[in-house]
């Protein structure tokens, strides 16, 4: 259900979610991985006091304006996802340890998920946009998280909280308040907002 | 993620959603299809004026309650969902025409999705829970709403609002406040805090 004649949209993210996503939602575009070093960028602002939202906002316009200099015909949407609690920013686990590590952190507590986008052209930002959802997770078990890494293998390492909301992730919380597509990293629906007002999707 | 020695788990719903929703979260169950007659029951609560959440409740504990004099020994989980907009309850659409009246009275405006999930054993009801998404959906032109159902085909008459918030239905809306289980037709985190207070999933 996209447009012809409209510029290429092009997805500065290599996350098959975000991917699927819009993909799933009608929308034609091409994926271009960014090349932006962001654990470098993050850790930077993070030494300067930035917070959250400020970050994964940052991420998202950095990732596609740096792409949007090569394509210079194209819309390029970037996007990025910081998870926080209690001034605490996670990054992505790298090991089973740190999956472990960062499950403990969630347990029993409140945590915040801010999912940015921002669309440019040929250095410009167009347009940007940061929502956010609230997770309640439940106390867990020290044997339970075990239980639940072994069970997920891989995936852990794909999303900052360790966890698939639509999947098992499921057994960790008790609430989500917050849009699907925002817990999953991408805010989706102002993203087709955009696209329809730049007639990339049909009114 | 289930566990050994707790009583076997039916889901009684004909609802692929559904079985996926609970597949995917880790839960081992059997799917038995209800024999109740829904749209018959259905109709009888909203002319007596029953409402939204109240049918949505009474007909998910039908089901389940019904189906577990068969299965005397299982936990039996019945659910349902009923989309309410400005007093009227809308049933899933038969045929593109009456997808495309549905779409046209969601049209610009907020609905109400009311989920309902009970468990019965035996006879008799476990417990039961009601959960409600509101979703804002936008103005849509009737040239949009046909090629919308052009392109959705057949999968326009699996869900009563005649979308799937995971896939094109998207283009739909500007707001969904409410959680991801909750819109595809399952409170899915009450009931697997209920399993686990059973004994059927790992605290």
């Amino acid at each position: 259900m996209s447009m012809k004649d409209a510029p290429p949209l092009i997805l500065a993210s290599g996350s098959k979610t975000r991917a699927n996503m819009l993909k799933n939602a009608g929308v034609c575009f091409d994926v271009v991985r960014p090349t932006v070093d962001e654990e470098a960028l993050k850790a930077d602002m993070l030494v300067g006091g930035a917070s959250a939202r400020v970050v994964a906002d940052a991420l998202a316009e950095t990732k596609a304006r740096t792409l949007s200099f090569s394509y210079p015909d194209a819309f390029v949407i970037g996007a990025d996802q910081v998870l926080e609690k209690d001034g605490r920013i996670f990054s992505k686990a790298d090991t089973k340890a740190e999956a472990s590590e960062t499950l403990k952190a969630l347990s029993g507590g409140q945590h915040q998920l801010l999912s940015a986008v921002a669309v440019c052209q040929n250095g410009q930002t167009l347009w940007r946009h940061v929502e956010s959802a609230k997770i309640t997770v439940r106390p867990l078990e020290e044997s339970f998280i075990a239980h639940y890494l072994d069970t997920l293998g891989d995936d852990a390492f794909w999303s900052v909280g360790c966890y698939q909301l639509e999947g098992l992730g499921a057994q960790l919380f008790t609430k989500v308040d917050g849009d699907y597509f925002t817990v999953l990293g991408l805010p989706l629906l102002p993203l087709l907002d955009f696209s329809r007002r730049h007639g990339l999707l049909p009114l």
